[in-house]
């Protein structure tokens, strides 16, 4: 599916929270997903039910609660799964195919990238009930068991804060492997980017300002030319560094015309 | 600093939290904070007190909000801080250098990993009112914002979310920047790691194992030798896919042994 949106990608992730008891949990799991584009939510034997604490914590993602859709059994919510990813803490008692989030993600979307995928095929991500996690029976279920590297001292992510982390990772795997969606992971803008408000100065802009600069320099006695020291050079490249772009060396020059303006006075 | 840890370069991160509205999102920012190993939070003229639901719901992060520091400036909460990285929406009127967590995740752990640091630099991860986000003036204090690429149709991550996601960032970046570390973020482990629970199987074992499971599909009459078809090229596959560890090919032996044993009788 070369012609596949990061969108119609993660529309074929699902979500699948076990025997979750919190209502609360389940709004704030909805939300997690539907800032991450991921609209579709699978409870498995729910305890809590889509109540009002809910619906409350899901905020602007009610939609996402309405749409879940409740199962009986693990099996029936990862029927159209061709690939199940369990959220698990590490040393099990048997080792399991494991990885990280970002490797997990990014598996994840190259799965469903696959060109010889059904329509319906899904990538489930499943989470345990929030005191016990994912029981033995339901990580053997999974291709592989995922681990959130946290802090070995403090591990205890709520539900909802580990679906937000996979979601991330799926979204960014997603955004990452299409073209189309790069400007959403642009790095670090810069006035050297298109998208920056104003156009980079060129040289001789950047000339007329030091040349001025200096001359405001002198003019306020604080650079003595016979006896320069490093101060020119300094100053040079603290402003080359920062990528001056028109308006920057406007309004310098307009800083420099004051000072010398006060200084003659 | 190049025998720093991962944690050193967490323990010089702080979270700063402005003008905060809700007990409970300053308790869940403690807890998500601490699960990624980092644990200075600094309120700046917070209008939540830490009370019972903030304790309540930071968990076991609890430390992390009696260590919390109360300023009444921004100033005075980044003082020590050689980075200001501040969360924002994309768009804002007049453009600033911006990018992912992930890209400056990476930036605070560079930055804190510089030879040339005091002892008490930081980077600061700043995060605005619940509501309305960081001020103009607040986001003009930053050296970058950072954007995270949630859903464009739904992207209002609540404020412990987008701490959570902006603090795996920086931890996984402290992470990959340490060797030590990297046994947390080793790829998908699988039976040819050495952390595998089994031994692989060598070749003996496996053609062993082959011969044992042909003879087993022809003793069940599933497989005709005379018309072999690709059955057993098929099986061929999957199992060498598998990557058999030694225990695999005993348990897989055992029920070839048990299947010929009852055509048998």
């Amino acid at each position: 599916m070369p012609a596949s949106t990061a969108q119609d990608l993660l529309d074929r992730v699902v979500v699948v929270l076990m025997r979750t008891t919190h209502p609360g949990n389940i709004g704030a799991v909805a939300r997690a997903c539907k800032t991450m584009g991921i609209t579709r939510l699978r409870l498995v034997d729910p305890v809590a039910s889509i109540n009002d604490e809910a619906n409350s914590r899901a905020a602007g993602a009610s939609d996402v609660l309405d749409d879940a859709e409740i199962f009986d059994s693990l099996e029936g919510a990862v029927e159209d799964s061709v690939l199940v990813l369990g959220t698990s803490a590490r040393n099990r008692k048997m080792t399991w195919p494991v990885g990280t989030p970002r490797d997990l993600g990014e598996r994840a979307i190259s799965v469903l990238s696959g060109s010889d995928l059904t329509e319906d095929s899904t990538v489930a991500l499943l989470f345990g009930q929030e005191a016990s996690g994912l029981s033995n029976g339901e990580l053997q279920r999974c291709n592989f068991h995922v681990c959130i590297p946290a802090n070995p001292d403090y591990s205890s992510l709520n539900l909802a804060m580990a679906v937000q982390v996979m979601t991330y990772e799926v979204r960014m795997a997603a955004l990452l492997s299409c073209e189309a969606s790069s400007v959403d992971l642009a790095p670090v803008l810069t006035p050297e980017d298109a998208a920056w408000d104003d156009a980079l100065a060129n040289g001789r802009e950047v000339d007329g300002l030091l040349v001025h600069l200096e001359k405001m320099l002198v003019g306020i006695d604080y650079h003595d030319p016979q006896n320069p020291g490093t101060l020119m050079a300094r100053i040079k490249r603290l402003l080359l560094r920062s990528k001056l772009d028109k308006m920057d060396v406007n309004i310098l020059r307009g800083v420099c015309k004051a000072a010398l303006n006060k200084s003659n006075t």
